[in-house]
C-alpha cells in the first residue's frame, strides 16, 4: 500500500481573531483605510501565539533571544471592502514551516463574505551584537506548542 | 521603417515622496511596526497623483465619477528595518496601465539603504447605484496627467 | 414642598467599551503610545451612541443633519501605563447636556487599576452650505435615547 | 536695585514642526480624524526635544535614565477643522518647569487659520527596579539645552 501523505491542511491550526471596525478606521471614502486591515492582521498573528501558549516577547527574548516576528513579505489580496460597525474574523495559520521563517496565512471575512486573503512570511527576530536584527532558526520550543 | 516601442523606463515617470519616521511609528522593538509603512505608501502614491495634476477625490468625484484608488493587491518585501529619526524616500511610479486598473510600485530607501519594495494593484473607484464600490475603465484625463 | 433635582449620576447611563492592547499599540518604551488611547476613546464614544439605539451617521444626516460628534474639547489625565496584552475597560458616559454641546467621559481601568479619566466636549456636527462643519442644536431624538 | 523677574515669554523658546495632512488622516466626514492630530503632537514634542540636541532615548536611557517623555495629562481645545493636502505648523515649546514635570504647549495653525491649542503635562521618564514607569527630577542637563 502507498505511503499517502497528509493533506496540509491536516497539520495547519487555525485560530480566529475578531474584530470590530470602527468609524475612525474608515476613510473620507467611508470604507476601511487599508492600512488599518494590516493592523489586525498583525494583531492575528500575535493573537495566534498567545493561544499556542508562546509567552510575551519580553520572556522569549530572554529564554530563546526571540524579540518578535517582524515580516519579510507579504501578499495581500483586497476582495470586498469593510466599513464601520462589520465584525471581521480573521482566520490565522502557520502554513509552512522553513528554517528560518515562517508563512503565516489569514483569511479575512464578515459572515459569508470573503474581504481579503494575505499571506506572509514573517522571522523570529533577534539581535546581532551591534543590535542589528536577525533572523533566527525556528525555535523548536515555539514551532512544537503551534503545529 | 520599423516601429519601436518606447522602453517601459522611458515612459514611468518617478516621483519621490519623503517622509520621517517618528518614535510612535516604532513598536517595542524599536523599529517601525510595519502597518505604519503602508500608511506612507498610501500617502506616496496619493502624492504621485498630486503633482502629476490630479486634484482631489471630491472633484474628480464631481467630474469623473472617480472617488479614489483603492488597492486590489499588494505585494511587499521587507529587507532592512527603519527607525525614529529616519528619513525615507519613497520613489514612486506607475509601471503598468492596464484598462481598469493600474501597477504603482514603490522603493523605499534611506539614503543608499533599501528598505522595502512594494508592488500594487489599484483601481479607479466609482459607485454603484446601490453605492458599492466598483473598478471605472481608467480615465483617459488622468492617464494622461501621469506619464 | 420644594423642587428637588435628581442628582445628576441618577441620569447618567454608563456604558462599557472593552479592548485588547495589541503589541503595535505599544511604543519601544513598551507601553501603550497614548493616540491610541485617543483611538479607543472615540470607539468608545461612537459605541455608547449604538448601544442607545442611535444609527449610522450616514442615516442621521440623512434624517437629521448629523454627520457625526466632533470633538471640541478634551481633557485626559494619565493615570497608569498599559501594555499589551491588557484587556482595558472605557466606562462612558454622558456628564452634561448643553444647548448645542454635551461633556461626554470615560473612566478607563484594567481591572481594579485606573489608566486615565477623559472628560470631552462634543458637537453634534451639521453642515453649512459651504460644506463648512457646523454645531447644530442637541437632536432631542438622540438625547431621549441616550439618557 | 530691584531683581525684576524676565517675562516667561523671553524664556520660552518655541520650535516649528510642520506635517501634511494625508487622504488617510481623515475620517468619513472628510476632516482629520482628531486621534491624528495627537500622533503629530507627540512628534512635535520630541522634534522640539530634537531641535534642542537632546539625544535619542536610547542614549538618555543609558546616560541619564530617561526613557522618554511620558504624558501625564493634555488638555486641547479644537476650534478649526483641517483636510488632506493641508499643510499644519505646530509651534511648540516648554511654558513650565517644574521639578519632577514639565508644560509643553502647542498652537496649530493652517496659515493664519488657528486648527487647535494643545497644553501638557509630561515627566522625564525613568524605571523603578521592577520596571514601573516613575517620574525623575527634571534632569538640568536637559532643561539647560532647551531654555
Amino acid at each position: 500500500m502507498q505511503d499517502t501523505p497528509a493533506p496540509p491542511s491536516a497539520a495547519a491550526r487555525e485560530i480566529v481573531y475578531r474584530t470590530r471596525v470602527e468609524f475612525g478606521d474608515c476613510d473620507p471614502a467611508g470604507i476601511v483605510w487599508f492600512p488599518n486591515f494590516f493592523r489586525w492582521i498583525d494583531a492575528a498573528s500575535r493573537h495566534f501565539f498567545v493561544e499556542c501558549g508562546v509567552p510575551r516577547w519580553e520572556d522569549t527574548a530572554a529564554s530563546l533571544g526571540v524579540i518578535g516576528t517582524p515580516l519579510v513579505d507579504t501578499h495581500t489580496r483586497f476582495v470586498n471592502t469593510a466599513s464601520y460597525g462589520d465584525t471581521l474574523e480573521f482566520a490565522t495559520s502557520i502554513r509552512e514551516w522553513r528554517s528560518k521563517s515562517f508563512v503565516q496565512a489569514y483569511r479575512v471575512t464578515r459572515g459569508e463574505v470573503l474581504i481579503l486573503e494575505c499571506e506572509e512570511v514573517r522571522i523570529f527576530g533577534g539581535r546581532h551584537a551591534d543590535g542589528r536584527l536577525r533572523a533566527l532558526p525556528v525555535p523548536p520550543e515555539i514551532r512544537r506548542r503551534c503545529e
